[in-house]
């Protein structure tokens, strides 16, 4: 069986039993029920994701930030030039990105993985070569990648999530970096929601109206030749090697019952590839933020997912998914450390 | 002249200059322009606050939590016995209530402070007794506070942010607890927004239709008797000790020159009465949530404020404003760490 077969084959649902313990503890805390919003739900998603209750709060966050190229970049969809792919990996790796910052804060390592970027990379700490292909194809002219390909990048995405839990990270945050890969992510969201690819194509990264014209036409051609019952296939069409990549972690954090936390709408599409090959995993992941990017929400709406942070940002790098970590550990911590109305002798209402 | 009048008197507007500079300096991290959304504004705010450009990145953040009683809980406002509001201040001090548990995940100190609580408090570690009464008196019969009163909790506030700020705080964060103090802030609000007091008044902890009926009516009583051009007067009237104390906090912050971090409906309505006597130190201060609660919404519009997070939360206690606080940091440490695309030899669009 391969890797990605075993993964999947691997993977339970959250423990609904802790969920429900979960549930019943927060009612006993020192507050009004439910007065912690989305944090009570959080929280209770940890306890089933981990088992028990209360759930350890997670200590060691690690973001991956996959990159690639997209060879639909040729078809002007954004005025970014390829080579940045290439230049921010090597910004990302020395530190001076805007997800380096934000982890620095939160005290998350960044692990940059080269699963597809066009260019030959110089080796640097922190960058992990796992490159699959020098970019995809033009997926307005025919298949971004090879069935091959695709299951290859997911693979990879398997074994980072492997590697970054192996070494002690008990909370996974996904990043991503490729010029153009909005436009392949749109397209995995409007084939996998069934959604009008005009409904989910967004600006990106500030793209003119003329630009959004050729990006939507891009999505358009690609949608006619898909068969949207074959989520690989469709991965392998209209997706990015970061969306396959990412995927796989996402799978892979699940089979370790390891929680990851989404990023915008690069990581959406992916999860929706996830979701749709085994839904099972869903349950191990919490939406860091909701993207501008139209696709997010409606990726997110058909995952189930509420995002926790809603600040208007359209970076990816994994930035709206880092901001969204102290909520993830804050959620932890009120099961873990608040007294009860019993133990701190209130009187309930 | 009186620490208030002083207080007042020494504020300045954040600098407009420093909030220029970083504008500009947003534009050259190595990110599209604007795809950092809230915390670019965020970022911007602490420079002017700060008056330098980058601005230093806060890590001392401490809550005040401050309490009091209502005697407008004899309407029937709450389920809640007053007696909570000692028990909570117990919990708070002895670091059992949701308040601490956040706090500790973002490395803020909790400092609790009776400025009103009706019950005498024995004395405790990281409690502040500062009492300036038992309670207030019923705002549905007659003024809540003297003006006295009103002028003593204000200048509490000060005081408390002065220690603060002495002790080597850089970034401030409301927290509040006292039974029924939510019928205070939607008087607060109503008042000093000139709204309905039906459209501002919201359940709090979660009560039922006929209590809200009761609130409600007890509110609009106390609205008839009001000249609401006089913000002290109105804080005095309808308002608690708590939230007297929280706008001296606010104006003592300004004076400083230290970012405040808002929680919810409480330190919103607070907001509204310092804003009102020091329309200039309004700058200074973050919302760091958007409470349930309608008359915030009401309440940070009124004071063009948005607030950073949106989790469905209405606790009180610093909670919203607590979780808020990686923002502001990160916000900060955007313009200090993040490479230019000069330094790091990324191409532009």
């Amino acid at each position: 069986m391969s890797l990605l077969a075993q993964t999947i084959a691997s993977i339970r649902p959250p423990s609904a039993r802790a969920a429900v313990e979960a549930d019943a503890r927060q009612s006993q805390l020192t507050k009004p029920p439910g007065s912690m919003g989305l944090l009570e739900d959080l929280g209770s998603q940890l306890a089933a994701i981990s088992g028990q209750c209360p759930p350890p709060v997670p200590s060691t966050p690690a973001v991956a930030v996959f990159a690639g190229d997209h060879g639909v970049h040729a078809q002007g969809v954004t005025p970014w030039p390829q080579e940045v792919t290439a230049q921010m990996v090597a910004n990302l790796a020395g530190g001076g990105a805007v997800v380096n910052a934000l982890a620095r804060q939160v005290g998350a390592s960044v692990t940059v993985v080269d699963v597809g970027v066009a260019a030959d990379l110089p080796e640097a700490p922190n960058l992990l070569s796992r490159k699959v292909a020098h970019g995809t194809a033009d997926l307005a002219c025919g298949p971004a990648m090879t069935r091959a390909e695709a299951t290859a990048a997911l693979e990879v995405g398997v074994g980072v999530a492997d590697h970054l839990v192996g070494g002690g990270a008990d909370l996974l945050v996904t990043g991503d970096m490729g010029i153009a890969n909005t436009t392949a992510s749109a397209a995995l969201v409007a084939a996998l929601t069934r959604s009008e690819p005009s409904e989910v194509t967004g600006r990106g990264t500030g793209i003119d109206d003329p630009t959004l014209v050729r990006k939507t036409a891009a999505i358009e051609r690609a949608m006619e030749r898909l068969d949207r019952s074959d989520p690989l296939h469709v991965l392998a069409e209209v997706g990015g090697l970061e969306h396959a990549a990412l995927a796989g972690f996402l799978l892979g954090a699940a089979a370790r019952r390891v929680p990851v936390v989404l990023d915008g709408v690069i990581a959406v599409s992916a999860a929706l590839v996830a979701s749709a090959l085994c839904p099972a995993a869903t349950g191990y992941w919490v939406a860091g933020h909701l993207s501008v990017e139209p696709g997010a929400r409606v990726g997110l709406d058909h995952l189930g997912l509420t995002p926790a942070l809603d600040l208007g940002l359209r970076l990816g790098e994994g930035s709206g998914a880092v901001l969204a970590v102290p909520l993830v550990q804050s959620a932890a911590r009120l099961l873990t450390e608040v007294a009860t109305f019993d133990s701190a002798g209130v009187t309930g209402k």
